[in-house]
């Protein structure tokens, strides 16, 4: 077993722990929150070894909303869950933000516990204490900083994991490669447990210097201004990782093209995104200008972080970003339009 | 100026303080929320001094509720207000407990600011972190701990105060006076400066040794298990501060009944509940039982903190109440029915 301590968060990481739950982590009751397929996959048996109690939500992105939200809160009364009844999350990006969100608020916070089965909920999502809920106004704008108790990684969970799966938790490791650690860069083909380690502990290095996001922390938006935008754009039906990469191309493009990286890293940098990529049917430049203006870690001015190396993100003073005209960014646009669209 | 510090947050108290604004706790936008009634005592006015936004929600208890909650955030995102944006909340314990919720979960949580204009708010519901909205199923049963960075106390706000607010006020300071602090109770009869600076302190005591409510904060609870549960039959038109102070004359008698708290020490308790305090008309046994065992503090077990004398809760072994059992609690609510009905 390997386990990290991020803040309270005890993380435990070992292939085959799902199926050896550690029981020492539960209170007198237990409810565990699982969509329709990770149910099947996983909820019931594990309802079933710990005696727990399992309720579902839909599957897919349009459930991280108020209205789901709501409908958790509202069956969680109507169980009378109690102040000291812990929740498991089981499953993707999605369940991991919602219910976590849900736990943070429901009686002013119970015992929460995140068993995330996605690439891109172990490496990124369940990983530092951020809840979030959409919104019509856009996406994670409702949510709270919460830490759970504990964080139960199960790599072998992957092995059931669809391939395009794969490419959205690929999205995020490449991204920390080229944020923080180049050395994740040079395995980056391997789909190993310790490419995922690397990039897990990547992020726990970074929330750890900045829990509440005020400065480092910004380097993790490295290719999501634009992958948001595209998100939203699409009205969510381009994936999340697809929507990171093609932003992440983009951003190291900008970072190129403001002088700050060399072409031949870009064009190496460009070469690994093997993946097909494609802008979103309903794209068009006055739509994506206007999306970064609603996406709300930016001020009505377009900031973005921005890297000089792979494996490096530019500080500018402890910002962690920096302000990028309309103007200035008009030639990653015509180059992500060129190539992607 | 008197200066206290809870956690992160700074508590500045002076008369007059909200004339003269310490500008120096503001961010680069500012907006204040207030409800009809004190955005024409105070919100209009401090608005022009800070040079800030104002935003108003309905008065009343209503407000505490998912749709104002609602209503809030979706006009903060119309307003494209960032997360460096101050909220500052400008009122009683509505407006404070709402208003502290909307900014936990805004962009994942806003600099905070309170200032409380009513007694109950500037003794209670301001101090120690704790946000609320009542939902369907009862009050208070969705919110955040959550850290304003600043409380602005004007006892001079007080004034303006209509009497039945000075009783709400007076509920809790007895009731702080009767679980923590017996020298309140010698001067509970005096509407002075040193009885709410008092209160205030032991507020700010009982929460710094338990932020989170897992043990001696549970104290604050006197008289409340009652006090919740009658003002929930009532459907919320019975005033906090009126069921308060019957739940804590009745938790006192439960005391007595149960042979912690000796007569005379009851009667003398009795005697300070001189204003009029009424049952709400729809009040039933079964009704009131129906209601406790919805309120969120307990697990389907009736708890009750309980006093051994005045300036003394009993520490049940860390635990500061005592499971009471439904034919152990009879003869409080007969003696209630009779006193009050």
């Amino acid at each position: 077993m390997i386990t990290r301590q991020l803040f309270e968060t005890k993380i435990l990481i070992k292939n085959g722990l799902l199926k050896e739950f550690p029981k020492e982590l539960l209170s007198q009751r237990t409810i565990i929150i699982a969509d329709h397929a990770i149910k099947d996959l996983y909820g019931t048996s594990l309802a079933a070894q710990i005696d727990a109690e399992l309720l579902t939500i839909p599957t897919g992105e349009q459930s991280k909303s108020q209205t789901t939200a709501n409908d958790l809160l509202e069956q969680l009364f109507k169980m009378q869950a109690h102040r000291k009844t812990t929740l498991i999350a089981v499953g993707g990006g999605v369940t991991i933000d919602l219910v976590g969100f849900v736990a943070s608020i429901y009686l002013r916070g119970v015992p929460l516990i995140l068993i995330p089965t996605s690439l891109v909920a172990i490496v990124d999502a369940s990983i530092g204490g951020k809840t979030a809920i959409d919104t019509p106004f856009g996406k994670n704008l409702l949510g709270s900083f919460y830490h759970p108790k504990a964080i139960i990684t199960d790599p072998s969970t992957l092995a059931t994991l669809p391939e395009k799966e794969w490419i959205n938790g690929l999205a995020e490791i490449l991204k920390m490669a080229l944020i923080h650690d180049a050395s994740i860069w040079e395995q980056k083909n391997k789909k190993t447990f310790s490419v995922i380690l690397q990039a897990m502990q990547g992020k726990i290095a970074i929330v750890e210097k900045d829990p509440y996001d005020w400065g480092l922390r910004h380097i993790l938006n490295f290719g999501h201004t634009i992958g948001h935008a595209l998100e939203a754009l699409s009205h969510y039906t381009l994936p999340h990782g697809e929507a990171v990469a093609i932003g992440t191309v983009a951003e190291s493009y900008l970072s190129m093209d403001l002088g700050y990286l060399q072409r031949d890293m870009f064009e190496k940098i460009l070469a690994a995104y093997q993946f097909p990529l494609q802008l979103p049917k309903h794209y068009s430049r006055e739509k994506i200008l206007q999306a970064m203006i609603h996406d709300k870690k930016r001020n009505q001015v377009n900031r973005f972080v921005l890297i000089d190396k792979i494996g490096h993100a530019i500080p500018f003073e402890g910002a962690y970003c920096r302000t990028v005209t309309t103007q200035e960014l008009a030639p990653t646009l015509h180059w992500m339009e060129a190539n992607y669209g």
